[in-house]
């Protein structure tokens, strides 16, 4: 039997320990640093085994997802890098993928580093809210090392279609970083600062559906998202100036009383909408899972 | 019997007949105008009675409910002032309701106009798009004018409760402008302007449930919304600048590389998200439709 080691039972790990159990002839094998998650994990039932020890199953793991957080993965590679298994595939689910990619260099001639992002989540972090059917109809992301071989894709496709995601997307680490700035980070940093405002307490009983949906993300974990920000730093303040501009131009419309101007400006973006949500329609069925 | 006369069968006035059928000892008549409105209304079985002529049924029309656009609405009470009958009670639907009152001061002693606003909503208008259980849970926004009747209040919660509201919220128009500018209309604005990214069409697969929740709003109907935006813009471009200096507080920190005042900014607003969630969990049960 082959092994799978999954490092890191949050929300993530613990998701993909429990959607990937049953594939093709691997034992899924957790390896958690707490014994709270210990307990939750072996409750839910999350993996085929767990350990304490991710170092010492790593000689055996013919794979190695890391579900840390940037830091952690990036320590990880770093402290372990001569422990794995010649010919191993690693791939982790960080969402910057630049400096993972970076910093999986330091691995071994052979060990086959593939850079990956689950378009999943949840804004509850940890194992209790993981979930084997979080990935169903989401993109996986994948970032492949100019090394990268077609086994190691084949199989890593072969686990995505196994977990049930909606597509395999694959791209460049800075292409992913560039995109991922604007779809996913950017709609954090709104969040954010919606909810930094002085009238947040104050507004219940005004707010509908379009608020909950903007501010949902806002309940993150700062340490993890600060890593985020951080490291995609340039893209990401790149697209905040531009939302800061378009957002200027929107109010500049309205103190003008220029309503021409701003029928123009609605009409432009609702259209933009509208059409990419019929090129959705049309082009797959992928569907949020949450 | 009693008559209801709703005014104007889309998206909110469709679901409100729909609602409303069966409320007490109420026929409920909708008024369309145009035949398309009025076939789609009729194979839905959208109210008890269908009719081109609004103005015909209103002297006998006990509650007549405003569903029209904003300047619809404006015009139709200023058109009709005199055709209203003595002692009925008129409410409207608009997402603006300072304007409406405002406008609702043209008629005559006895007609006891009651501004609301139900905080419900999906991003296609029209009756094809209307369900009776529209309101479910949802916020019942009310803003009597100062002559409004216990008689006619109570009426309006009892019509509430019937359509299976979760909550009526009772303060000023200005109050209401000032709380739906922050927690409504802003949505609208930052989802727009998040559409108007030259990369919009290019980032699909790399897009998650944050970017589909944020941007939902974006598909609105932009005569509609210019004169929302319009009609509220002195509380509206308010909070559109807060948020620009927040989010540029952000970019200040991240192009700063001040990763501690990055954090304290990320901790301070995802405690206050995470707070309020619980004050809302605590404080009812109400939750979105849509």
């Amino acid at each position: 039997m082959k092994k799978i080691l999954i490092v890191g039972l949050g929300l993530i790990g613990g998701s993909l320990a429990m959607a990937l159990r049953g594939f093709e002839d691997f034992e899924v094998v957790g390896a958690v640093r707490s014994q709270a998650t210990y307990d939750k994990a072996e409750a839910m039932d999350a993996a085929d085994r767990l350990t304490f020890d991710p170092a010492g199953e790593l000689p055996g793991a013919d794979v190695v997802v890391l579900c840390q957080d940037p830091a952690g993965i990036i320590a990880f590679l770093e402290e372990h890098r001569d422990r794995f298994k010649p010919g191993c595939l690693v791939w982790d689910v960080c969402g910057v993928k630049t400096a993972v990619m970076e910093a999986a260099k330091c691995l071994p001639a052979g060990v086959d580093f593939i850079g990956c992002h689950p378009m999943a989540g949840k804004e509850m972090s940890g194992i209790a809210n993981a979930e084997g059917t979080l990935f169903r109809n989401t993109h996986f992301i994948v970032t492949p090392g100019p090394n990268a071989t077609s086994g190691h894709l084949d199989l890593l496709r072969r686990m995505a279609d196994w977990c049930k995601f909606g597509d395999v997307i694959v791209t460049t680490p800075a292409r992913h970083d560039e995109m991922i700035a604007y779809t996913s980070q950017l709609m954090h940093v709104i969040a954010l600062s919606v909810c930094d405002n002085d009238e947040l307490f104050a507004c219940q009983g005004f707010e509908g559906g379009s608020f909950r949906d903007c501010t949902r993300v806002a309940a993150l974990d700062p340490a993890m998202w600060v890593q985020l920000f951080s490291l995609n730093a340039p893209a990401l303040t790149q697209v905040v100036r531009t939302l800061e501009g378009r957002m200027r131009q929107y109010r500049q419309a309205m103190e003008a009383g220029d309503k021409e101007a701003l029928r123009d400006m609605l009409a432009r973006a609702s259209d933009r909408k509208k059409r990419i949500n019929l090129e959705r329609a049309r082009g797959d069925d992928v569907r949020p899972s949450f």
